[in-house]
């Protein structure tokens, strides 16, 4: 393993902001608070009374001398020294309250109030001017149009809609929607998994995502950060930050956006689709971020991740009473883990002690049925099972009403030292106390339902990926710079583009532009049959559709007639001599330019398939390994691997190609887009057929 | 809409057994009942009386005077007059006891012991005899190895592992796991999801799927049943039978194997491969019958049935103060789902009453923000939102720590008398109680998540589309007979195959058999220009990639030149003649022999992507309907809506000939294959370019 020594030091070299005085601030002024139940101004103010909070609370309103047993301050100035504010008034007076503060050196703040950039462009203006005085002052914003946010280590819920809260523990989460940040919590707390911080991050007039992601993965008491996203402009960094943060603390983000209507569908000019999800995709995955599905398949991943740590290998040992839960939990599981069969000592132990019993059937998974219903069994059975060394980590079922294996489950943790997921078959009425604590401090996390189980199980195997790949990620290339200058228009054409991609050191087909019936012969000659003739025009978009292209061109006869009408129908074009390629895997490798995260490299499958099937991606520039990760996620897989007597592609082979195509940039130009479609792949030998690209502004 | 009437009459014409005396007794005999905790005898006693039944319960055990209270019985004989007989003791005496029960006129048995067929030969042999008696004695046996069964309307639970029930209900599950069962029962608990019956089918040694599901059907306490399946023989009754109950009742089964190593994959040796879960998929689609996913899955579709009920269309309108949850709801409905705007006159009513406040952007989803956080503001918009005639249904979310609206809940659905389903963001803790209760019971289900919101909505639009599906089914026609008795190999070779779906009125491509030059030129003469050639053979596996096929033949002399080379590498095969079909989509039809299911009907894609996508299936015979729903359900949909500018398939057309494929049954010989693969398609033309049939023994 190629380990890059650089993520192991430190999670970011950019410091953003120092954001302690807002998440564990020393004193607290709530900027008009009030006495009116129901208010914004009481809500806040007793949302931290609340909550235990231990610092300094001033609340702040000319109207009361005393609220909730607090002196009242007449304004901010009144107050001295204070390391947070909650401005808890309307957005027209927000702006000017704010600077008092940053005039007395309050250095955070939390601006609640909505109505800003989300109304239209007054709005918009008025955050514009708040977004100035944070960022003048230095001051930490959270906000506007947040929720708030809740430190859970120090009793502090600065909460719009303040609730029952998940224990101290070590999961944080950032959360774009307040709704279903609270949705999160409420799962986190009927899961008992304990939580550390809570964000809302609202509009992002100042702090976004990945100021966010900074301070927890600099946070000591947040192992695993969860995220709620709708989408941010700053993803790209976001992603670039999270891959730094990842060997060291997972990063799981449930995105929003699945449907048609929600994500939006970037075509280009040249039908490479990729929707906006499948760049997040690509980005997320390229950077070791694990993703989620919904808010019960977040919840259950961050249980694994917080509770039962990390995996040292994917050799699962399943053991139960209850076979039906458990052979659910398997089916799921797919190529994340295998399931080795028990060692001959194992079994050995096993039949040792069911002298007499039942014929029982020991496999892996293993179900012993009656036999694992008293707990001196059940221990026995599952040391045994625990201390075989073909298992890595081990998975457990029991079910209410029968033996909770709660002594015995702590006994074989502590015994083998695996990691140990467990599934407790009840409602999470039942199982909600101290019993799944204890267990959860062990390290032993409990689902209640077979599926949520597998899904724990499969965050590990995700993440146990997502650091290899990051650690094996090596590093970024330098650009490759070419020149385009001499093109003067701004879609070259095939040739020009070819030699783009040539200068760039790229396996294009051999060709020639000719212009004459001489250069063709010479042409001919240079290159022999079988070959390609194609009018070079920039005036005609789909050349197939028109008759502007001859494949399988086998003699001169044929050569020649082609020519003719060519020149008879494109009297003013020249004409392009390739070198005909036959058979091969046709893949396309793309660039575009996607609105958020710019320059994107897509990979597909071409010819007749290529609509129904959405391009992998990845963000640029991209690394060898990010390559043969993309690679790795395209669909069909089957395409790849000498599908229908295809031999099979390189992927080593296709990954330089594309690594060099993501570090590709035009001296003083952009590229708007680069369209490698077909590149044929016999193995690892490959050539680009035809390209098109598109020059920026 | 087709009625068909005949669903609407009864639920089953045929009757298997009258099961009341098992599920409800009037007095139950528990012979090997024991005063040992934890021993199998007193669990079931113990269980009995602990439940509340009401009946007579007799404990048989001539070792006892007395246990939990009641008299004990030397023996079955000496009770007298019993319904049901509980046989908790070992196997080998299990046999002589039930057939003592038999003898007494007991009319009902369950056999909780295991160790039978699923153990080995001669376990399979005492089934065997178990089988036999209770057959013969016309008992109701449930078992053996079974969990037992739970009668939550007279309170009866005979359950290997009693446990914590949900509230009496009209939900009815069957499950062949018992810990997948209970699975189920926990989170219907959780949910506050009303139960009805729940069995635990085991072995299934005479009772199977089809008859508890007639028997669910018949039973007035149900109106949704759910099921947890691993697989049976019987599947194909158990779906024609669900095909009856679905417009009465709907049916959702949750079927276990996903992965390839507890599915198993026919590969037919044509290459087209449907896994046993995709003869289920079509079989289950063909029926009527709703799937899920997951235990969590499963519940949220039975509770949106049980409570919401029947939707008439699938116009909705979704209204809430909490943005974020609803939008991601939203995003999960997909196809199912329009969401219209709301009418200006449901705008003129918001507007009215939000006169002077910030201004809200008025569109479904509909969050009002703020102003929905007083129950009297709640009331209003809700009032007027749920009176708008463009919805059909209404979905709505508020959060814990906000307003709860149960009230205006309840007002809104008395008011409106519209399908409402909501979601209160929490924790199941939270909502545990009697609030909830009060709102279920008035049809309004709630859910804690907003994606458990979506999955219970989508039930409701898959129910509405499986019962329509269902009463527009028509009847099946009669069988196609053909003869093939003239054909003596069981493998019949490509002119064979075509001559016997000829013969069923299939449109098959115009070829001829030729067996000399004379005969080929005549051929020639009758069906021109361009023509395909091919080795008529048996021996020939795979014609193409022997060169033993040539298409695109466009004069006579390559046609010679074709014939000649042909006679030299198989001089004394015949050779088929064919016209050559350009263009075209290519569709494969077949028919295979699926183990569970017998005939089942496939359609996939043809060509080169054929390997690339799982065909769908149906059961045959099919009905006109039947096929147009296994055309629908194709993989990728594209390639039938002019992709890439082929003509658009004609669905009723293909349907047509799918109808037709499904009811050719050859006189007095089984089909074990038939692959008509391709099938091009030009919008409604038709050819059938090659096929195979195999005969079975």
């Amino acid at each position: 393993m190629t380990v890059n020594e650089e993520y192991l030091k430190v999670y970011v070299e950019e410091e953003y902001m120092d954001l302690d005085s807002l998440f564990d601030p020393r004193s607290i002024a709530v900027i008009g608070a009030s006495g009116r139940q129901g208010s914004v101004g009481y809500i806040y103010l007793d949302s931290i009374v609340s909550s235990g909070y231990e610092g300094k609370v001033y609340p702040v309103n000319p109207r009361y001398d005393e609220l909730l047993g607090l002196q009242c301050y007449d304004s901010i100035e009144s107050i001295g020294n204070v390391d947070l504010a909650v401005i808890a008034t309307n957005k027209m007076v927000a702006i000017d309250l704010l600077e008092n503060c940053a005039n007395v050196g309050v250095k955070a703040a939390v601006i609640p109030t909505g109505g800003f950039e989300e109304v239209g462009e007054e709005g918009a203006e008025l955050e514009r001017k708040i977004r100035e005085i944070a960022s003048e002052n230095g001051m930490a914003l959270l906000g506007t149009n947040t929720l708030g946010f809740i430190n859970n280590h120090i009793g502090l819920q600065i909460n719009f809609n303040p609730r029952l809260l998940p224990s101290k523990g070590s999961v944080s989460i950032i959360s774009q929607s307040g709704g279903m940040g609270l949705s999160i919590i409420s799962k986190l707390r009927e899961e008992g998994v304990g939580m550390s911080k809570w964000i809302g991050v609202g509009n992002r007039t100042l702090l976004d995502f990945p100021e966010f992601l900074e301070y927890l993965a600099k946070d000591e008491s947040t192992t695993v950060i969860g995220a709620f996203m709708e989408g941010t402009e700053r993803a790209k960094q976001f992603c670039e930050l999270a891959a730094r943060i990842v060997p060291h603390k997972p990063v799981v983000v449930y995105k929003m956006g699945k449907s048609a209507s929600v994500d939006y569908l970037a075509v280009t000019h040249t039908g490479t689709g990729i929707g906006k999800t499948g760049a997040y995709k690509g980005a997320f995955r390229q950077h070791g971020v694990l993703t989620a599905d919904s808010t019960r398949d977040l919840v259950a991943k961050l249980k694994a991740l917080a509770i039962a740590g990390r995996i040292g290998g994917k050799q699962l040992g399943m053991f139960t009473y209850t076979a039906g839960p458990t052979i659910a939990a398997a089916d799921l599981l797919n190529d994340h883990f295998t399931l080795p069969q028990p060692s001959e000592e194992t079994i050995r132990i096993f039949e040792d002690f069911m002298k007499g019993a039942p014929p029982t059937i020991l496999k892996n998974p293993m179900d012993v049925d009656g036999q694992g219903y008293t707990p001196e069994s059940y221990q026995y059975f599952l040391n045994a099972y625990a201390a075989d060394p073909g298992f890595d980590l081990l998975a457990t079922v029991s079910t209410a009403g029968l033996l909770f294996p709660k002594d015995q489950l702590l006994e074989a943790k502590k015994g083998s030292g695996k990691p140990i997921l467990h599934c407790h078959v009840a409602d999470s009425i039942e199982i909600f106390g101290s019993e799944r604590d204890q267990l959860h401090e062990a390290g032993i996390p409990i689902y209640t339902t077979a599926e949520e189980l597998a899904v724990g199980l499969i965050a590990l195997s995700e993440y146990m990926d997502a650091v290899k790949r990051i650690l094996e990620r090596g590093n970024q290339q330098p650009q490759i710079m070419v020149s385009a200058s001499h093109f003067g228009d701004s879609i070259l054409d095939e040739h020009e583009s070819k030699m783009i991609l040539a200068e760039a050191g790229l396996p294009v087909v051999e060709e020639r532009v000719v212009s004459s019936r001489e250069e063709m012969v010479k042409a001919e000659e240079e290159l022999g049959f079988p070959l390609v003739l194609k009018v070079l025009s920039r005036r005609i978009a789909h050349k197939s559709d028109v008759g502007a292209v001859r494949t399988d061109i086998i003699d001169h006869e044929t050569l020649m007639e082609t020519w003719n009408s060519f020149k008879k129908k494109w009297p003013s074009e020249n004409v392009l001599v390739q070198r005909m390629i036959h058979g091969g895997v046709e893949i396309i490798v793309g660039r575009i330019l996607d609105p958020v995260f710019g320059d994107i490299i897509t990979l597909g499958v071409g010819g007749f398939m290529a609509d129904l099937f959405s391009p992998s991606a990845g963000v640029c520039p991209c690394t060898r390994q990010d390559c043969i990760s993309i690679i790795d996620a395209l669909e069909p897989q089957e395409i790849l691997n000498g599908y229908r007597g295809t031999t099979p592609v390189d992927r080593n082979a296709l990954a330089d190609l594309m690594e060099k195509v993501s570090r590709i940039h035009i001296k003083d130009e952009k590229i708007d887009e680069m369209d490698l479609n077909p590149v044929i792949v016999k193995g690892d030998s490959l050539s680009i057929v035809d390209a098109l690209i598109r020059k920026g502004e």
